[in-house]
């Protein structure tokens, strides 16, 4: 059913204006293959230079190919050449599973849950068993699928979409076009706690989540409400799996997160940043835009300047790792030491 | 709806005997803001003393100080004198929320699955699509939210809420005036393999969660049941989100762990113990009471005793980063080598 | 309910050829309790040699030890002696749960919502609130907790378990005799977008999740199914709580992987690895067999050899730590200084 031809796939996606198709418009193409796997009936890609010796191995029917490797390509079999294969790749996957994704039925699940009065736009779908408390929006073509738990005044912008059970809390609003994984929680409470002579005590959390265009949200990933006012995702955000988003934090526009980042409140995250995995940023912080943080790295002070920053306890062998960690601990008598013998010998 | 007068507030919380009122008591009050941003119909506080400069900007109607406070706040409009404004500050949040918040509806929703013999307190109100087994005891005032699980035998104190999906196996027993949030699972197995010659072999785990009285549970926070005995968390420890607590721990009363943070199987954690964001902390340790922990790092051995504790790697940028973490991968050669040093100069 | 006879465990677990019975086999039998508290009617185990000394205070009803401890624990009571009690506590725990947990009742909950057409096999559970698709084959002996989502084409080997709340997106396929706890996503999409001029454009993730036989996932734990193809969990891997497995991502035969671990895409880990808590693995490497890591620990580059392999910045009291780090930050500057010293002393 999702067979097609090389030509369907150069029209749809925008014709000889995007890319230049290099082989007959009639090639039966069955599947998207990875480089290595890819059969005559598969259509591949290669988006770094170094794969390009593999052009010669791979039996794809058809590869996607910058300019500088369309003779190559050309030389065993079909090809479309295209600036950025990559990005030509993403389109392809996209309009692919947009004529093959099996599409949710319209309308709402008998077993599913919805208050009165919640306002739903044209082509809205509810899954089996979710729940829609009062005052809830639904922009059209905004897919919930099963388990679901949208609160009170959640607010979801056109064609966004829920996978199974995602929960968001009581306020939560969420522009167009997001998807968000299962698991994912937004709008639990901020971790808020005054000390007290008889130990913690609440601090209610009375902010909400705004979460703008385009955002996708991991599965299992948290995303608390703010305390006072809202915890910001802004447009175009990506966020990887099992993230953690404190109250108050914003995450300006088109940052990505890889997964397990944690971000800790308060703080301000700039545009197009990216965190690579496990990346740890300390509360009440300002990341500039255009910052990098590399994986499994701690951020504790302020970034003003856009760049990469790293911080890694490189990996060794156990025993050299540990005899190194024991000099760690004396790292700074070892510069005392240092000085010492620079002075006598001045 | 929300709307009140500081007079109202300030005879709430508990008059002259708190807070000394500065200002008319008939002043409407439609909110809690944050210094920054409220209006003449807001109510503010001041937590720290760097922010005193911030009194002559804020439009606030009233402005919870500190004694030191008072003058200058009073020079500006209301204020509330008090000797612990962030405390007074998380006491007003708590007497809004209860004035505010949407009451559950008391009762057993239709759609929730409840096994006969359940036994349930005064005012217990169970959402729609939750699953309540056999044999388990629910305390006056109890309230769980949609999607809840609660296996066999589980019993939740008095006044414990439950968020939206949240999962409580088999034998957990929660004390009072516990809140958890979505997607916690509590009384999962402990992860128990012993090696065999065709692989790991199951350790079935017998024991259960305990969880005392005035404590809150994180969205997605994990706590497993003991392999033979509880898992216990004390009174009143507050755990935020993403958190894993393994089998056989306790974390002791009132201690507090920021999001991420790990905990291994069968360590002690004494009372009032603080764990920034992404601590881990291995098994089989002993940690004391008022021990704390800095965000992201990582105790190996036990800790006997009080104070704070690092051990993260500092950020750079990455060249930087990447010279350093070269030459820490050689650091007791430079220790060998400036002995050496020091010997030939002795 | 639950309680045996010393002569009952000992015939279960194999006799004589698995074990010596040292002791009468009408001891009752009534619980499995650790070595600190075991009581009359308890039967525990020494794995440990450091443990022994504590056999003399145990009032243990039978201990299960090796050879070398059998003259000791005889001289104070009952004991079962065999050359690896901790397999065979294993066992125990095994046989004792399959006889004294509570089945769940066979057949579909009358509260599920389960497609025309899924195929299922003898003795199959279906509990409250689940969802089942159109396509999905559940084997002999599968249960299925409360809250759980099979999407179409879900497929479950025999004897395969799920814990309430468990999510398993479209096409994942899973062997026999898993158990995977509350909260997991097997199956949510890969983190995969291409950078575009207006941000971030997603790439629609195709393949699915292949996971073997004897598989344990934890809570919370997240599989991403792959780009193109399957991401993969060879038989008898044991992955912990609040686990990150991206897609394209192969995880060898019997890999054990503690909580809070991360994997990120494309990397292929060997057989018979482990990884300690919140270890971090970076995308694309490849992992060879029997590789330990050290728990917190990151892996940048590919792993060739077996062994153990640790990267944590040791913890300190904080001042200490932060006079450490401060050096740490100019760690190559030490190292040039060193060598001019040495220089000018040549």
């Amino acid at each position: 059913l999702t067979a097609t031809t090389l030509g369907e796939i150069h029209a749809a996606l925008g014709g000889e204006a995007v890319a230049r198709l290099a082989g007959p418009a009639d090639l039966p193409i069955a599947r998207i293959a990875p480089l290595h796997a890819a059969g005559p009936d598969a259509i591949t890609f290669i988006a770094q230079a170094r794969l390009a010796v593999q052009l010669q191995s791979t039996a794809a029917g058809c590869v996607i190919v910058a300019p500088a490797l369309a003779e190559a390509a050309q030389a065993r079999g079909a090809a479309l050449v295209t600036d950025n294969p990559y990005r030509y790749y993403a389109a392809l996957t996209r309009w692919w599973a947009a004529r093959s994704r099996i599409a949710p039925v319209d309308g709402v699940h008998p077993s599913a849950c919805v208050a009165p009065g919640v306002v739903m736009g044209r082509g809205v779908s509810i899954g089996p068993m979710s729940v829609v408390e009062a005052g809830v929006h639904l922009g059209d073509g905004v897919q919930i699928g099963s388990h679901c738990h949208l609160g009170h005044g959640v607010v979801l912008g056109e064609a966004t979409r829920l996978a199974p059970r995602v929960t968001l809390m009581h306020g939560t609003r969420v522009g167009a076009r997001g998807y968000f994984n299962s698991g994912a929680v937004i709008g639990a409470d901020g971790f808020g706690f005054a000390a007290g002579p008889q130990g913690w005590e609440k601090i209610e959390q009375f902010g909400g989540v705004w979460i703008g265009d385009d955002v996708d949200i991991g599965a299992n990933t948290c995303v608390d409400r703010g305390a006072l006012e809202d915890t910001v995702i802004e447009d175009g955000v990506k966020l990887d799996n099992q993230i953690q988003i404190a109250h108050n934090v914003r995450v300006g526009a088109r940052s990505a997160m890889a997964g397990c980042v944690g971000v800790a409140g308060s703080t301000k995250i700039g545009r197009e940043c990216t965190f690579g995995g496990a990346a740890m940023i300390l509360g009440h912080l300002e990341i500039a835009d255009r910052v990098n943080i590399s994986a499994a790295s701690v951020v504790m002070r302020s970034i003003r300047q856009p760049g990469t920053y790293s911080g890694i306890f490189p990996l060794d062998d156990n025993a050299a790792w540990e005899k190194n960690a024991a000099t760690l601990r004396q790292l700074h008598t070892l510069r005392d030491r240092l000085r010492a013998l620079e002075k006598k010998l001045a």
